[in-house]
């Protein structure tokens, strides 16, 4: 049945060591996503687009019922790889190539894959970087998205030698034909009902949106968001700990973050129905309980969509800021760095109707 | 498709002067409420009225299955009305004539309308008075509630000229035979497991009751409810921006107060199945997280309800007060002002079975 | 239809005096859980035993879908049970012979009902100690999970003469063969998906594990985890009050540190996937907001089950500390006293693949 079991009955993680190229992972915890995890996603962000809030609008673009957002898909496929991937991480260094494949409805039920595309010791002899590829795959076996992201991991034992450096190639961002066909179909597609009038023709490259609004994180909030999505990383739960930590604090889960610039985002690009997939991101500075998170947009490219006239895609630049609201759309300075503001930086498509 | 768009892409919500009567709003952001919804509605207000709570209960008064809060129904009603009518309001003044007319199911997708019904500038010139009759509507086009509400507005413009001014002719109370007629049948209402044994007939008019519960709201739960209704009011979710106000703190939505007064009822008003209308609310006093809501009601009225001998429908004025114990039944002073601890004072109908 | 109605509407609670043994007990407020309960259950103790969180799991092992955790069934049939039992307790003193009976899945109803099998007024004349057996009930009418637990509950009038002291015979141990058969049939269990490699057999009579990570619980958590129980116990929510009394906190409901344990403890006890039965309980010590919750387990006894090489029976002593990680094994001192860091031991049998 089982064998090769470890001694500890308890999850040491995997440290550098363990990882080998080609590596294949099965993440464990299966989940059946529910309504009741919808609910809970909107009570936490508060997000408002339409196709994922009601069953009518998304029928009306050929869905059988509201697919769940995006990136609550993705907040769970993330999490299943966290205790193995993760839980010796000192960084989360960044995300490419993630395609959102295939909606996700309640009743699905998502598993988590992931396989080692590359590897590289940092010269301290102490960590080194872990590329993986995970997929996340639903009850049918149909992979529903994909994503590249690299951590830093510790070593167990830092005598141990280096594996042959193996540093992946991969695409700065996701070239619009290659992002999935979405689903639906934006013919009959009502501005009044998703409450923003203007459709992917009214962006043009370069505008910036300040999305204005501002929301404040409690502890119970981003801690209830990420045991939702089964995420054990410790450093989200464990004030006794964190509290002589670093931060002496809990950190908030970088993924909270995305998912509220999300929502904020939606005053300024409503019609920005579904994430296609995310180029880069990149955690810019940690995020507390008790931070106001701000975001603004600038939209870096404009790409139709092979054979559609009903939609286009986005290519957007999100940055989140905390305490410090958008007006002057803060990123990086004449010196190259990130204003102290910036805490998160995306680099994403979405499809619009047009 | 989309004409005369405006040229922001974010939404500057209405001024005074951009309401005019007989105005129609389609309001934004249809939703689906589900079996999750209800879940966080009991997790944030802790409600026991049983219709609610059991499909089976439910079923014995011939629902197809437990309807949701009348409550929940009306914050997500109202929820969809603030981005287009109070997103610049000063204050909301007061509410009349709020009607629940059909059961709403998890499943039932709802979306909102208003009409403008009224308009007065105020004296100052800076902001003016908008009365709305707003309507919830479900998935099958039917009216599941209807209610009035007035909101100061602040104008754009000081200098743009005044409208005539309209104010509604709104009823004080509405009359017993106007409240419709209720979906459930009383005959096998099982006391027991409803806990409470107090019927319509056990009421009488001046009767005054202590709920006697207290109950503290944190800055979590009201964020998380009012996002559940997406209302987008941004007093209530933005600490960096409301510690520089005039409280220095998250202003909590007066819905919230009104479902955690109606659960604190319970205790003495068991039976109080459904709300079938609100004639009058208004929100006395500011509440903030960290406040313990307790609450008192009185009989206002009782009255038959046409044809039916199986329940009745008691009028009830409920008053909640912030860190202050009801025994006293706290409310108007000599003076007319209100005790200082009276933040909610509401005056609605109530279906019990006699 | 009600007769001999309490003259005054609200729930006084039943003291001492009111309790007569084989006095049985109807609980209110029937209450159907659904998936929204489940992903609240989640969200607040980030639990990852595998048969609950996926339908396809549990469909291996013979399920129609994910049955909702033992414990939040345990905690809706023990809410049900407060106004009457313990609204006017001083101390819930110990649970015993808690079996749980019978899966649960979202759409059952349950309700609650009490025998009195216990009767002892104490020494002081003030107070009394009730025991109850209590059963959780489907709306098939199918017992569920039975327990019994025992109260101090104060008398109303301390002149009121002793009833003749009866104290039920109680099984220390529940014996494995009078746990119900589960229903689960684990020739299918898949290890890899579930998390965790050891089975039944991987464990060993007083092998001790240390479950390591530590969760800070939030006032708006333990909150929100109680009012979803329906549990209206008073010290739970008023700080109003609780900040002038003993310990000037609210007190986190004993039963969302059991839950929180339990989740835990999937790390080290990844397998064992349901709770069979409850032998002992005790909240040693209070436990408030801002605590981090730590565990550790210790293998009691093994047991096989009747008929079943599938499967076997552990019976695990689990430890909850507050602020305290367990690497030590913290219990009882040389001088039998409990470590001051514990505040939960608590005594049950699982099931876990062999």
């Amino acid at each position: 049945m089982t064998q090769d079991k470890p001694k500890a009955k308890t999850n040491p993680g995997n440290y550098f060591e363990d990882f080998f190229i080609d590596q294949e992972l099965v993440h464990a915890t299966p989940r059946t996503v529910t309504a009741g995890d919808v609910s809970l996603y909107t009570a936490l962000f508060g997000t408002r687009f339409p196709v994922q809030s009601s069953a009518e609008f998304a029928r009306k673009l050929g869905f059988l019922e509201a697919p769940v957002d995006d990136l609550l898909a993705f907040h769970i496929v993330f999490g299943k790889t966290v205790p193995d991937i993760s839980l010796n991480a000192v960084a989360n260094l960044g995300y490419a190539e993630c395609k959102f494949l295939r909606a996700v409805y309640p009743g699905d039920t998502l598993t988590s894959v992931s396989k080692v595309i590359g590897l590289k010791e940092n010269s301290n002899g102490k960590t080194g970087i872990v590329y993986v590829r995970s997929i996340g795959i639903n009850q049918k076996g149909e992979e529903v998205l994909s994503y590249v992201r690299w951590v830093m991991v510790r070593k167990r034992d830092e005598a141990s030698p280096a594996p042959r450096a193996v540093v992946p190639d991969l695409d700065a961002v996701i070239a619009p034909e290659d992002l999935a066909q979405t689903h639906a179909n934006f013919d009959h597609y009502n501005y009044h009902l998703a409450g923003a009038p203007h459709n992917w023709g009214d962006y043009a490259v370069g505008e910036k949106i300040d999305h204005v609004d501002g929301m404040t994180i409690e502890e119970a909030e981003h801690m209830m968001a990420t045991r939702t999505f089964q995420n054990t990383a410790k450093v989200h739960f464990n004030q006794h700990t964190e509290g002589q930590g670093r931060f002496g604090r809990r950190l908030i889960y970088g993924g909270h973050v995305i998912s509220l610039a999300r929502s904020l985002s939606f005053n300024g690009l409503g019609n920005a129905a579904f994430i296609a997939g995310i180029n880069a991101g990149a955690h810019v500075a940690p995020c507390f309980a008790g931070n106001t998170i701000y975001a603004w947009s600038e939209i870096l490219e404009k790409a139709e969509l092979p054979g559609r006239i009903d939609c286009g895609a986005l290519r957007i630049r999100t940055i989140a800021t905390k305490d410090h609201p958008c007006a002057d759309f803060p990123r990086k300075g004449a010196d190259g760095k990130n204003h102290e503001a910036v805490i998160l930086d995306l680099d994403y498509w979405v499809v619009m109707p047009r």
